[in-house]
């Protein structure tokens, strides 16, 4: 085995990653005590498991189980080192990447930059709705979530309370249906419990989805339980209708219908993010940097590009590219990090090819649908493959312990145990609180 | 057993406690049931165990194990309802109690509201250090020396990365002693695995203690193996020092010596904390209220004060007051309850008289402090006593069980697991935050 001494020396190829997600996680994983050093780059200093966000909004668990210190991860590896910073710039010429905290040569570049929320440039939206991409979006949205059920106990009028306790979730995905239904199970088992004085029967969920049907990436088999599933506990569905306007708490839907709610979740869309310095010619659709089948940018095969931000340029399979999930990341950091180490011994480049092993959402309790290897799941037996497959896609067996402990608790109890409002000044929307940190850092 | 309805009828008095700290909690289990109408008020939605805050700012703990939601005690007693609202004023000739939210009558009125940390009146400390009284506090903190470990890697001198790992506690205090244990165990075990590019001999923990020793409400015995273990674990502790100002990351102690750290966490001192609308004829010494030997306000007696926040005159044992304990606080929501209960019976009420229990500190790892009932203990046998009873002090089940686990992951591997830096936008100090809430509130 190499040895490596705790500062680098210049004595292997030079490779930074942006981004500490899935993808950045595999990449770490691919580059172990292989003769290259290793600089991985986060704004954050941990990993974020999105997929559970949704239950850290609603109180079911708390950050230390989906939010996992990246240097506990990299601290043991010799060739790899990890820097806290905010990457301002790229320069594809001069090979390095400027940060708040210093400018890093590279040799292999690797941008696995993931996505953020996608507004479709409606500001308004955008200063107001609460997106969940971050564990910063679902801690915010959790403290406005029970901030408005204090609210609706003050309010002045029925008018005022119904626009409190009405929540809409814009977007059908895994993401909105999930939401959806935590959010209804918070009416059954949360509200009746802790807010005696309201009648629980007032709070309302309102799915929209403005394609014809939620869970698009599924058969219309499990769209149609998810859907059948979700008016079952009481959300309100709303199929091909899209968002027009949210103003003064009204949101105004291309049917004509305006629904008033105080809050909007918006899970509709995804764009590609990425540091600046990258040409407008290198973007593709949804804001995505276009690569080569074996996941370089085109004009510059030293930089690669993998997960949510990657856009694959000729794979007839995938014309509009990949989906922006986990598992099409884990697979193109391997290709990645094989590919880089090909180059760098002069042998050939494999393509990528994304292997689809099915796709799942969680409903609610005894409640999911799942996809893989041709078979369709639904009802406990799903709901069970859920857990099963999130638990052990968690990092770290601490994250796993605590979180099926949370799970365990809140399905006895029937309860969210975590329903702190630690955030007041935050309820108002992210971008109140973008603008805030910007302004403070 | 009486029926309640969801809303108050009026059929029975009124009490209003505001505050749900260990009084507070004590005051719903006592009126439990009883022919009372209770309205609990807090300005946050969760009770906060304030003595283990420092491992939450240690990444020991997360915030779920030592909150608690109130509505979740609150809510299945039918007599006793829960408000978040900020308390504006109180009005003790109309009995009323104005709150953002509205304003409520009373018949008694029950003020439990603790403490806040004293500065005594120095507005440069005020503004950049850390104190810690609160969940967000603490998260602020965690943040913030976390944060400080990423400045170190990338300082440009070597003068400028020994100022980023200095941390100085002001105040010898259990407070002030457990976090400082707790930093010390940090450069023990987090540093030298999370942080190989720093050296971590470089970190520098120090006490800084007014009086001649810390832990001064223990016996002298104590207090010195205190001392010893700290010393031994690499705590630099002064004794007989004062902070005098803290200037451009610079403490100037009272005996002429400069010290150089971004971090002072300020334990020195608590003050009474409660609304306005009071005559400053009631507030003796540390701004706390002072009431007769049944805890009434001597004008006012349809008013309670309980917890840190009362001063009880009369008591020759206590002549400063009673110390700002949790014991104290209960001991006295129990008489505070039973002299309500008597007067509006027209029964005798009974003195409060403090039953001083004991006092315990832990330091580190099989190293604390304790001292009950005559004896004293240290060492291994006395840290197990602190957390035996710490766990036991905390509120619920689930919150025993989620703080258990992680003390045993914490013991094991010797890791403090929730290293996570959540709020980038606070780690200059409490009163940016305390600044931005106000304005965004």
């Amino acid at each position: 085995m190499m040895k490596f001494s705790a500062r680098f020396e210049g004595r292997f190829p030079h490779v930074i990653v942006v981004g500490g997600g899935f993808a950045g996680l595999e990449l770490v994983r691919q580059f172990k005590n292989q003769p290259f050093e290793v600089t991985l780059i986060d704004k954050q200093n941990f990993h974020t498991f999105q997929p559970l966000l949704y239950q850290l909004a609603s109180g079911g668990i708390g950050p230390d189980g989906i939010a996992y210190p990246l240097r506990k991860i990299v601290g043991v590896i010799p060739n790899i080192r990890f820097r806290m910073a905010e990457v301002q710039s790229v320069d594809l010429v001069q090979k390095c990447v400027k940060t708040n905290v210093g400018t890093f040569p590279y040799d292999y570049l690797i941008l696995a930059t993931g996505a953020a929320t996608h507004f479709f440039g409606n500001k308004a939206i955008e200063a107001q709705a609460f997106g969940l991409k971050s564990i910063q979006d679902a801690l915010a949205l959790r403290s406005s979530i029970l901030l408005r059920f204090e609210k609706a106990i003050n309010a002045s009028s029925k008018d005022e309370r119904l626009s409190h306790l009405h929540f809409v979730v814009v977007g059908g995905g895994p993401t909105g249906v999930e939401t959806a239904g935590a959010l209804i199970e918070m009416k059954q088992h949360v509200l009746p419990v802790d807010y005696r004085e309201l009648d629980a029967s007032e709070m309302k969920v309102t799915l929209i989805e403005a394609s014809p049907r939620i869970l698009a990436a599924m058969s219309p088999t499990s769209s149609e339980r998810a859907r059948l599933d979700l008016e079952q506990m009481g959300v309100e569905v709303k199929l091909g209708v899209a968002v027009q306007s949210y103003q003064s708490g009204v949101i105004r839907l291309s049917d004509g219908e305006n629904l008033k709610a105080e809050t909007l979740i918006w899970s509709a869309g995804v764009k590609g993010a990425f540091p600046e310095g990258l040409d407008a010619s290198l973007v593709g659709k949804s804001n995505r940097l276009m690569v080569n089948r074996y996941l370089q940018l085109q004009s510059h095969h030293d930089v690669w590009v993998v997960g949510d931000v990657a856009l694959v340029v000729g794979d007839e399979q995938y014309p509009n590219g990949h989906p922006m999930v986990a598992p099409v990341a884990v697979q193109q950091a391997k290709i990645a990090a094989f590919n880089i180490k090909s180059q760098a011994n002069g042998k050939p480049l494999r393509a990528f090819k994304y292997r689809d092993n099915g796709s799942m959402a969680t409903i609610g309790r005894h409640k999911a649908v799942m996809e893989a290897m041709g078979f369709k799941l639904s009802g406990i037996l799903a709901w069970l493959g859920w857990m099963f497959l999130h638990l052990m896609l968690l990092v770290g067996f601490r994250n796993r312990l605590i979180v099926f402990i949370n799970w365990m608790w809140n399905y006895f109890s029937y309860q969210r145990a975590i329903r702190l409002i630690t955030r007041q000044d935050v309820f108002t929307g992210q971008n109140q609180k973008s603008a805030y940190q910007n302004e403070n850092q």
